[in-house]
């Protein structure tokens, strides 16, 4: 029986490890970096590093074939957040139990720390010591597919439509498309980064796509259902929060038991992608399921 | 006589085609690529892809080996002015003649048509319509020389020096160190970049290294004198901010006749560092006569 816990644990530390190495590697010691590190280092859950981790596993890669890349992923995350959280986007001040970023410092540094995450995430994925000696033209070519999910036809185009949309109410195909650019995008490209960084074949990257899609909604729709149902002191954050901003959400829309139906049906979507590859995808089977069922 | 104003009439029609060519091809033609194109399109001087596509010639390259590139240093050039025009960094209403981003469009959208400028850069540059079949590993290398040249060791720890820095004198080393990352760095990134993707040899990328530290010095001490003498009208902006907000200037620190000596030698510096080029690096000798000489 795969042990999901124990995996994410020693992956995490990996993850960490490896986030720490490449601040630590930075010449500048001062404020950006003290920034830089306080919201990335600020207790993650890591999952689309984990993603992309697992993917390379499920098609017989290394950790150590994809750590670069996972790493470069968490950091576009975690920029997203710091501008989410600005007073001009979301306005929030708590993240992950702790102040957010422009609380901790100020309005200056967390632009400017976002702005320096997202670059070093290119950074590193060029890197010379990217470990594998993986052929250039598919580090180029992950490089291309991280930049067109964080990006304007991806997750920025996602936050717009998000901001625009507050007070509006969406029809649940719109709603789709919203989370599908704002979410989906980047946990799609951090599967196929570890897929295809991990030596995976054409077909089994067309499946590892499947799952991807798949998990991304129903991750999205979890988020919005922990907002209303999610304990704030597990979650480190407020709940009921999309409410009061008239956030469109799957549960303002269809429900909240549609809205379960809905996790489920494409967590067993994505297990089913899965259905020709060997027990080197359990981690990937495993996170599927446990991602309508976490709590945080 | 090598004519710098054709020249620069024509490589900046190449990069305005180019740009709009980028930008047109997005699936997304909302708010968000509206603010791009208004902040890429609002007259900048090209200066970092004009000396992209110089340095490039100089060694016997072609525009079009590099004109990505070229596209890709303007689109970060400009991301970062309209994230230093935010009201929580500069809090500039006027550039280059017209609104800044955040006063045409919102603060929110702003933040994130710099977002979208800076990952669109790095899509661009990994992007396989990259015009020239230049081996993959030279460019993901430039690629980390732009992003390194950008990031927290670069540019955006030059903002934050900047920041920092407002009414407190600095050394003038400390106000070199500070120009040297917040302009020089995407400088000569830009040069190193036109030089290797052009097809330079080492010995030719290192003379230009040279003169690319002196050009933008020279430019950064140019760039403050036409802060205190420019023409507002030629200028498109305010002047005498400066002195306004108490930001260290080469002029508030060693006074403006030492200030145009310092631009002189710069400029003396860079153009023997061309010595051993023959005429096709006379555009980049003409625009280091025009970085000192220029009105805006």
């Amino acid at each position: 029986m795969f042990d999901l816990d124990s995996y994410l644990v020693s992956k995490n530390k990996r993850i960490n490890d490896a986030l720490n190495n490449i601040l630590g590697k930075n010449i500048n010691s001062g404020r950006i970096i003290k920034a830089m590190r306080f919201s990335l280092m600020a207790g993650g859950k890591r999952i689309r590093p984990v993603l992309c981790i697992a993917a390379a596993e499920a098609v017989g890669g290394k950790t150590e074939d994809v750590l670069n890349a996972a790493c470069a992923l968490e950091m576009i995350h975690t920029y997203s957040l710091i501008h989410d959280d600005l007073p001009a986007l979301d306005d929030d001040d708590m993240r992950r139990g702790k102040p957010t970023c422009h609380v901790a410092f100020d309005e200056a540094t967390a632009i400017l720390a976002g702005d320096a995450l997202l670059t070093l995430s290119f950074q590193i994925l060029s890197s010379i010591s990217f470990k594998t000696e993986k052929c250039a033209s598919k580090r180029l070519d992950v490089l291309h597919a991280i930049a067109f999910a964080a990006g304007c036809n991806g997750l920025i185009e996602g936050q717009m439509r998000d901001l625009a949309s507050e007070g509006t109410l969406l029809s649940i195909d719109d709603l789709e498309a919203m989370h599908s650019l704002k979410t989906g995008a980047l946990i799609e490209a951090s599967i196929y980064s570890g897929a295809a960084l991990g030596g995976g074949e054409k077909n089994q990257i067309r499946q590892l796509g499947i799952y991807a899609k798949n998990i991304g909604l129903a991750f999205q729709v979890t988020d919005d259902i922990l907002n209303i149902e999610g304990d704030p002191k597990v979650m480190g954050k407020s709940v009921g929060t999309d409410v009061i901003r008239g956030k469109n959400t799957y549960p303002a829309i269809v429900g909240i038991k549609e809205s379960k139906a809905i996790a489920k049906k494409s967590i067993n979507n994505a297990l089913q992608a899965l259905d020709g590859f060997d027990n080197r995808s359990d981690p990937l089977r495993a996170i599927a399921c446990y991602i309508i069922e976490r709590k945080r």
